[in-house]
């Protein structure tokens, strides 16, 4: 047998995040691809148009109606998954069949009063109110939910039914699966170890570079050695931060600038506004917010489901979903191509 | 507040097979929805087409051509996530960094010789051919590697590359994250409550009713209790069963009959050909094959992706990727619509 090489040579990688592997196939990107190919997704989007409720003076599905904002604009969902007065189901009368009330709340935030603009496009000062809301958000919500999931879908491929820039903010009284998941690894690594395990898987990408994507003095994006989607990123600050609101105002503002950059790397690879769905993790809050939360790191994850090119993504199906997930590229190969990527927007670019 | 009524308030529920839970918010069904249609997949499909590699008679990637063959057809995949003889990764130098060798095989299995016919519009008999065929791989495969995931993706939205009617296996010298999970609960049910968990479920869901959609002598399907995707469904046989060879001949027969039933009311649902992505699993094989494996149960997972109508699909992005997987409507609605659909399928009913 010849010497292994993680481009030729399929592995499996441990995502100590998820205490879950990942099936890595790199050779797998020769196979050609006849399957289904998406609509591409630069069609013409109107700056204002009063019958989308998400702009400045549209009435909403309710009957209200926005006001003419200019910044960040924050509303209730008015098809919430998550209400805060839902009525207690029955006690379970079998271990198979458990129920559990689910109360909390669904907000949405619009990040800009132009639809046809994207957190890549915006400034970076507008980015910077972006997430001092989210932090603000984060606050009010966290003093009684103990987990505020902060998230963006974007792009129609992965279900964002509506082009105006915007994130979502769902709230609930129980922590989901995937900070749960986090928080008990988290915290055996740091009951372990005696570091918090993201400051330190942090410390290592930094000397090993090969994942970096960017870097600023306060943040780190790699592609994590575990990814799993194509271009799966993971946003790190580099000094041990619980949550969003600890952040100071110079690091919300390096966040904003290390956000602009990672996107419009993002947009250049394929020269189009780059779908994902991305959301923070950082220590869950109600009640925890007065225990020790040491073991946590404040992180974002990016998956992207591009693959080969803006109309061609991976599909996370069959052996996927019922076995375990698998990549047709190393994330080596995937911050490499990120990396010497050009940080001037392919659209504002002059030529 | 008002009774609690699960299809008007939201609550979790737990899933047993896999410890987590899922968000059931069935009043979010009533949200309009203006985001990605998909493309109708009734598209023309040649019933031979000689440049098709799945084909009789078909010279494939490698230059092998296929027989003329009149029944299944197997063959080890082109462009393989797993080989034989990958070499080992060396030793990871820090516990962040975990790489381990993947070694197995990847098989095709066509189920006909024809492109234009899927499971549920062939024979029984046809059908009952395709299940001696994974029962017999199962042994085969079975005999070295640990897992052995039969799986099929049906359809371009399941990522499947090619429309002639065919189904994967991929067999490992590792348990995959789904089977382990899987493994750890059925386990811990059997040490706790002395029966096997899926048996015990099954007796219940003959009981409650609610969440059935077909049954015969040897086995049932539901809609389980705890199921992600809105039309998801679990196969079950009625008797404590670990693996696809323990199947007797007229278990085998049985299980043919009711995957047309289910496949047919499947395609009925939209009018269409439904896509989902399905498996099997079954007691972990290889060195397994000599433990006492009493605590598992065979059982199919079947996960289409279709909410709506034909062209409408349930996203599983933003929350669901990062918080917890959420769903539009009740087990017990999509049951309902399922168990209440003809079993006659809408291309050869006779108006
Ligand atoms: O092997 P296929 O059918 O070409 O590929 C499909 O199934 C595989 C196994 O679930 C996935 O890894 C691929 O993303 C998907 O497109
Ligand atoms: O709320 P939206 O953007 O309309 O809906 C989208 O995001 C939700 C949260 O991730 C998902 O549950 C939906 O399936 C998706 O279409």
């Amino acid at each position: 047998t010849p010497d292994f090489d993680q481009t030729e040579h399929q592995h499996i990688r441990y995502n100590p995040l998820r205490d879950m592997w990942v099936l890595v196939s790199a050779h797998r990107m020769k196979r050609p691809w006849k399957g289904q190919v998406e609509k591409p997704s630069e069609e013409y989007v109107p700056r204002h148009d009063p019958s989308n409720p998400l702009c400045p003076g549209a009435t909403r599905a309710n009957g209200m109606v926005n006001p003419e904002y200019d910044s960040t604009f924050l509303f209730d969902n008015d098809f919430p998954a998550l209400q805060p007065d839902a009525p207690e189901p029955g006690v379970s009368d079998h271990s198979l069949f458990q129920t559990k009330a689910a109360k909390g709340v669904c907000k949405v935030m619009c990040f800009h009063p132009w639809s046809d603009i994207t957190l890549p496009l915006m400034q970076v000062s507008e980015i910077k109110n972006v997430i001092d809301k989210w932090a603000e958000l984060l606050v009010d919500l966290g003093a009684t939910y103990p987990w505020v999931q902060i998230f963006e879908n974007k792009g129609a491929m992965m279900g964002c039914s509506n082009p105006h820039p915007h994130s979502q903010v769902w709230a609930s009284n129980f922590l989901p699966n995937e900070p749960r998941l986090a928080d008990r690894c988290q915290r055996e690594y740091y009951r372990d170890k005696g570091v918090p395990m993201l400051l330190e898987y942090a410390k290592q990408e930094i000397q090993r570079k090969e994942r970096v994507v960017v870097e600023n003095e306060d943040w780190l994006v790699v592609v994590p050695y575990w990814a799993t989607w194509p271009f799966q990123t993971l946003l790190l600050p580099r000094r041990h931060v619980l949550r969003l609101n600890d952040l100071s105002n110079e690091e919300r503002q390096s966040l904003a600038s290390i956000m602009k950059r990672l996107l419009t790397k993002y947009d250049n690879l394929f020269e189009i506004s780059f779908p994902y769905s991305m959301g923070w993790h950082g220590a869950p809050t109600g009640h925890q917010l007065a225990e020790d939360m040491s073991h946590w790191q404040l992180h974002a994850h990016y998956y992207p489901p591009l693959l080969r090119s803006s109309t061609i993504r991976k599909f996370m199906v069959g052996y996927e979903m019922l076995a375990q997930e698998q990549r047709d590229l190393t994330p080596e190969q995937a911050a490499e191509r990120l990396r010497n990527l050009p940080e001037e927007h392919y659209k504002t670019k002059a030529d």
